[in-house]
């Protein structure tokens, strides 16, 4: 069962009508009955929205009683009056959950630069504080509640044992491969039974989050919103964990980050690859991570997957400019498992075959090695295509 | 007369059979009559094409005779068989031009991996040197020599007046906006009968370059080939420049090259805006670049122009992740003149207006006004359309 609740939550989304569609629900409420650890990892953009401020400054907490998210608008360049609702709706999720104002944290996403209906974020939260009583674990409403953009809900969960207690780690995510037309933001909120010191969860978190949700590239563009939140309510029982107890926790978290960061370049309307890039043999994981972030972020790489081209050139040459220092003559470069370049030179191959190979597969495998070392990255990004495109440049403010 | 051949120089451009299509040229010769200092500005990209090798180890200069280009192969990711071949085909431009084998530069453009037809390429030159002895100075078909995807030659000049001497700076380049099917390479050639001694030349060169071609972005990909030549012969007379003689000397080539590499961006089938990015009032140029940088690359920012769409959410995230620091409050944006973002809130706007500027210019024009500094920079790109994507996913290598 991976996709079930961790023990002490209560779960939901509602339609607060916030998006005009009836039948898009836009508002998520989570309740943790015993005050829970909670972590986050937020965006590195210097103009970052309301609710990010707010969660920066109650996490690492203790005490995390709930977590409200709202999409359709992101409640970001909102200024001052912004920042009083981000409050304002947090200490609304906390008091039908029965908990202090500063026990709840707040996630948006949506249109930028519009205030949030505060009338209609109030009646959505009461809403869901009421679907609550009725259906307390509705995890998948609860992950479509947080959907923009996205055309499935992304889940992910696991399941591990620790000094005999089961632990239950769960999540979901939103975002798209398409440019988001100022909604690509990224959320994610984790879930997990285990018992966590702060100091431990946010270390856990950052640890995940970086080899996750930071090796993905769709559009290179980092939100103003983008926010990752670890909630551990120790409901599973035992001591905190430490020790070989929180490796077995830190891979399953791993896991979980990971399954729904690749969820999210997969999830695309207009692209028709997801391209998973592999480096190996750098020097340091920063100079792996560099070039694997250089690749997946070339237009002139993801349009040759999109016409199914295996144009190496601009691959090797994408690294070539990543600022990384290494051997040319060292470079080798396989995609889909053809090899295509070594040596300093092209590899004769079959360009028909590897271009069906491209052609006829939903994911595109790029592995590029270097000599300098023994580091690695891995990047996930997706293919540009002209209908990507079509679709933003027609979506208008 | 902005574009006529400085003194002491012959060039012209033939067709040498390296491009299928005999209409097009893809061969330009150049000789100076006199030694004449040169100097090289080239690509970053740790992968660098065999013409760059040669031309960095022979830059600056005081005895360069010849400059021969060649489109159509660029000689990149061609091993030592490619250092022999640029070695050659430089030997043969010196040959006849009466000059020793050192004293010619080179450059390539076109597609990687493949080896120089070293044949077709001497009986080019063979049939360049023979049309200079006829038309000495075709500045037109030595601009057409060198081009690949361009729809149009790119020339620019100037004549400025230093201690009574009439000096003439004249230059072509070729780059255009297409995202370049492994021919996105930026090539330029700027000749002066100016005398400059080679550090002058190289600082002189390297500071307009900084200006002006290191100032666009089509699709953030610095090729293998990227190269910048200047040569001075010294024709005009007089001492090597110095002191004010070379203020105004600078200024003329910042023009040229500022000239040249606004024509890139402008130049593309797939494009439909030339989008100019000015940013100001940061504590850096250094700042200032990396804000204009950004935005500049941003897919999200170059969709909204080609969709006409007054986005100011998406410019004011894009320079918040350009890694600068800078105050959110204090960002002003203007968008063809309208103010749309100001004092960390969005400003009203006729949205429709807006729009329509947009839509009804070729030009889009993107302040970006900080309250950290002085500093500023300026850069130049294209927006992203569907058509532009098309181009290239059906292009195979």
């Amino acid at each position: 069962m991976p996709h079930c609740v961790p023990k002490g939550y209560l779960l939901c989304g509602v339609h607060s009508r916030v998006k005009p569609d009836p039948r898009k629900l836009d508002l998520t409420l989570v309740m943790s009955e015993s005050p829970a650890t909670a972590a986050g990892v937020y965006t590195q953009n210097r103009v970052f929205a309301a609710p990010v401020a707010v969660c920066r400054e109650r996490t690492p907490s203790e005490a995390i009683r709930a977590v409200v998210v709202n999409s359709g608008v992101a409640n970001a360049c909102t200024g001052r009056r912004g920042l009083d609702d981000a409050r304002l709706m947090a200490g609304m999720a906390a008091a039908v959950c029965g908990a202090e104002p500063e026990q709840a944290l707040v996630m948006s996403t949506g249109v930028i630069g519009e205030y949030l209906p505060m009338e209609k974020i109030e009646q959505g939260i009461t809403a869901a504080a009421v679907k609550l009583g009725s259906s307390p674990k509705d995890l998948e409403s609860a992950a479509r509640g947080i959907m923009t953009t996205d055309t499935v809900p992304k889940l992910a969960g696991r399941t591990v044992t620790v000094d005999g207690a089961e632990i239950q780690i769960t999540g979901f995510a939103k975002g798209a491969a398409m440019i988001g037309p100022n909604m690509a933001t990224m959320l994610s909120l984790i879930l997990t039974d285990a018992a966590l010191i702060p100091e431990t969860a946010q270390t856990a978190l950052k640890s995940a989050v970086d080899q996750s949700f930071n090796c993905i590239s769709v559009e290179g563009h980092t939100s103003t919103n983008d926010t990752v939140l670890l909630l551990a309510n120790g409901e599973a029982g035992g001591q905190p964990l430490s020790g070989k107890g929180l490796t077995v926790f830190q891979a399953a978290l791993d896991e979980v980050c990971q399954e729904l960061a690749r969820a999210i370049p997969a999830d695309g309307e207009g692209a028709s690859h997801l391209i998973t890039i592999d480096v190996s043999g750098c020097k340091t994981p920063e100079d792996a991570r560099a070039i694997a972030k250089t690749v997946a972020g070339s237009a002139l790489v993801k349009t040759a997957v999109a016409g199914a081209d295996p144009n190496w050139g601009r691959i090797v040459s994408a690294a070539g400019y990543a600022g990384v220092a290494f051997d040319p003559d060292s470079v080798e470069l396989h995609v889909n498992g053809f090899r295509l370049y070594h040596e300093g030179a092209p590899e004769p191959f079959d360009e028909q075959e590897v271009s069906a190979s491209i052609a006829d597969q939903r994911e595109t495998h790029i592995q590029l090695g270097f000599r300098e070392g023994t580091a690695a990255a891995r990047f996930w990004t997706t293919d540009l295509t002209a209908e990507y495109v079509r679709l933003n440049a027609d979506y208008h403010t």
